[in-house]
């Protein structure tokens, strides 16, 4: 396991930690400041921008994009919107290979309208995956399955379990043809009792790893994520499992949090960021 | 699949369903004019009677107490507290005994004090529930392990899935000689993308079988459970599972709803639960 204390060169701040009140060009800078790596944006912070004038400021900076978050849900009520949301990730893909990112992120959507068809919706997902595998291994971007926390699966994710996640790429992409992989998020899997079997099972097929910590108690089920060492998550645990199966990329620090760490400015927030990624993660 | 519709002699109510602030005896005969079959009460509501006295009242309006609510957590900073819990635990079923309950439902524990070590209490509760099989036995009530959604995982149950429940069953009770069981409550475990499975997988060892629904939002990780048809689980098929795999005991209704159901009248969310389970479980 990678001694990871003050080696900001090892970490990634995905842009939502800092909660969306400041542009990408602000935020490089003051993640250069701190010698972090690479950020993870979201496509909506991107559109004030051209990618190409990103790509350029992150180089001058020496950094990178690592993922890109995130994917247009693929459940929708009907044939035509779930066509569009795959045209629509199929965009992405584009987005991301012009940015270098390493990965695309999924995060696949849950029940859509009214829908009680659990089943209906995780085979849509997987639909609109499987159309997107060419082009993913055509433009040179990965596309990473991050399966979310159960709390998630009606709204948000019917993706739900790191198990599943593989399941799905291999039925998908037996052979790794496609590079299809998943994105380990501490939050969304410490739970499982299967873990660690899981992870191991994954090996070569994470593209992510991403921190974060559980709170006692949690009063949102999206929006009350806590800092590395604020919570009840063994993350130091969880990453030796990871690199103990291969994986060597960045740590990636994701945390939403709309009454705390939102509210701090983000010089402050880098700051701890740092700090509690060197002791807990 | 057995038809429920206009059934009450198939339903079973949890008392939670109804606010705790009816005492046990009014709770009897409001469900008993209703040909409602059996309660699930909380050990802290029998406190305020003599077991023989409620046994009686039951038998009188022909009905029974199906689980018995709810184990004391087995996960504690140290072993005194352990030992005291299980102690605590085997007194609860010499109480379950008592009341003829069918079941002594176990809702385990989870982190205790700031630990972050999941496993070791996973290792506590499995231990406890060791020590409490052969008085299980020996006083005829079976114990029904009931995994929790793995939003709790970190306050109130590190057992998060039904495969972990029966890998548990499988370890503890290999044969099946101490009746060692499991609860199926679909608001727990209705996101796992491995239930068809692992209810068939546990056949026989199904003790009990709770309804509630997930609502889209759910606005806290405890409380917000809606009445079956105001939420997005697909209850009737969960049952057709939970029946093919030979269960065919009473339907429960077990609803935690601090802003909704806990203010209404108990005649009332009576009315409603039977019109809602013959239409939505």
């Amino acid at each position: 396991m990678r001694s990871i204390s003050q080696r900001p060169d090892l970490y990634c701040i995905n842009t939502a930690t800092l909660g969306f009140k400041t542009s990408l060009s602000e935020i490089i800078d003051e993640c250069a400041k701190r010698g972090i790596a690479a950020i993870s944006p979201w496509r909506k912070e991107l559109e004030e921008s051209r990618p190409q004038d990103i790509l350029r400021k992150l180089k001058d900076c020496n950094m990178s994009i690592s993922g890109l978050c995130r994917s247009t849900y693929y459940t929708a009520p009907n044939q035509t919107e779930r066509e569009a949301a795959i045209n629509d990730n199929r965009k992405a893909l584009d987005l991301a290979a012009e940015l270098e990112c390493s990965c695309y992120v999924q995060v696949v959507g849950g029940l859509s309208g009214y829908s009680k068809d659990l089943e209906d919706a995780r085979s849509q997902v997987k639909k609109g995956i499987q159309q997107l595998l060419e082009h993913s291994r055509q433009v040179g971007v990965r596309i990473a399955l991050e399966p979310l926390h159960p709390m998630t699966t009606a709204d948000r994710s019917c993706l739900s379990s790191l198990r599943q996640a593989l399941d799905w790429c291999d039925e998908l992409d037996p052979d790794g043809y496609y590079g299809l992989g998943v994105a380990v998020d501490v939050y969304h899997v410490w739970w499982d009792p299967d873990l660690y079997s899981q992870i191991k099972r994954a090996g070569k097929r994470i593209l992510a790893f991403h921190a974060s910590d559980w709170l006692v108690p949690t009063t949102d089920l999206v929006n009350d994520r806590g800092m590395p060492g604020d919570g009840v998550i063994d993350i130091p645990l969880i990453r030796s499992w990871v690199e103990e199966a291969g994986f060597n990329g960045l740590i990636e620090l994701e945390i939403f949090s709309h009454n705390n760490w939102w509210n701090k400015k983000i010089a402050s927030t880098l700051d701890v960021s740092i700090e509690r990624m060197s002791k807990f993660c």
